[in-house]
């Protein structure tokens, strides 16, 4: 059994941080599939699905270690090609990967207390993001 | 159909590592399903599962690795919210995830000969893990 | 309902990127599965999958900052274990993760406009690489 949610957010840029969990966990329940796993998935090549402690201080951390891993201000030959300027946000995007994968079971997201799905923006400018919620399960 | 089976770790701390490939094989084997995928997803926001050549010196390494990426002994703004010591933990799981995801076909992962699922602790204490391993096929 | 398909890809050594994206394409659409998810795994410990905008900038900024972060030529426990020279491939890979996992609906993934399914080589030497794509849906 599949079912096929939708959800879109609007960002503010690098960095933006959305919690997701309150729109999967409905959406699981929603979708009357008891057990599965629930792929979180953001169209798009800059920006990230993860999951962390949901906290503005954890969420600045891990902004932190981006810049330094990958800063926002370096020369990226991705901005050769297309007079763009978000060759970080690539780098961090394709580092970091799109989607993070849940199992549920009676209907619940098998998640620890502090731990949370969150969209992470990595774009250097505000973005309308599409994230689509795939249940696959009994 | 959809099999869920738990797994209890206890760690030792940050750099930590298990190996859970024979636990993932057998609850595989054990659960007649002959083909899908299994997610192996660690319950909280301070550890990790990966893949990886399971022997100390690569542990080593990527500790070695994410200790320059996010020091332990660096300020966090994790820290001042909660008077807490792992913000290097928060940060190292949200960039790895908390999850992978194997194929498996005729009951068998489909892994590498020297390709091993890991579970990294990266908690800077000790910690009673709780690991949920999800079958997902016919 | 599972379709199992496999994949093999002859690289060049670390930093040699593939687009899949059209072969994963095509299995999903001639499996008969309408949706699901899609899941793209390298077998071995020295490579990754990820999404990326597909294009030689993007990659090679992406290269860098993996030689930034796991330097080739830097000294590596793995080495002394084996005499390889290939510590900085498990770094990165561990890092990176085997797999993405895509959803699809109607027979086609729901990958962004400028999104790609990459498979990129990290070890130091040329490989014959086996991807595995397992379809799960309906």
């Amino acid at each position: 059994m599949v079912v096929t949610r939708r959800h879109h957010v609007s960002t503010r840029g690098q960095g933006d941080a959305h919690d997701l969990t309150a729109f999967v966990a409905t959406a699981v329940q929603d979708s009357g599939v008891a057990a599965g796993t629930v792929t979180v998935f953001v169209v798009g090549s800059t920006a990230t699905i993860t999951t962390i402690e949901f906290e503005s201080g954890a969420v600045a951390d891990l902004n932190r270690t981006l810049e330094h891993l990958a800063p926002r201000a370096s020369e990226y030959q991705h901005h050769l090609r297309w007079h763009d300027d978000n060759g970080s946000s690539h780098v961090r995007a394709a580092l970091m990967g799109p989607s993070v994968t849940i199992p549920f079971a009676d209907g619940a997201l098998l998640l620890g207390t502090w731990q949370q799905i969150m969209l992470l923006e990595l774009d250097t400018r505000a973005r309308q993001r599409e994230i689509v919620v795939q249940i696959v399960g009994d």
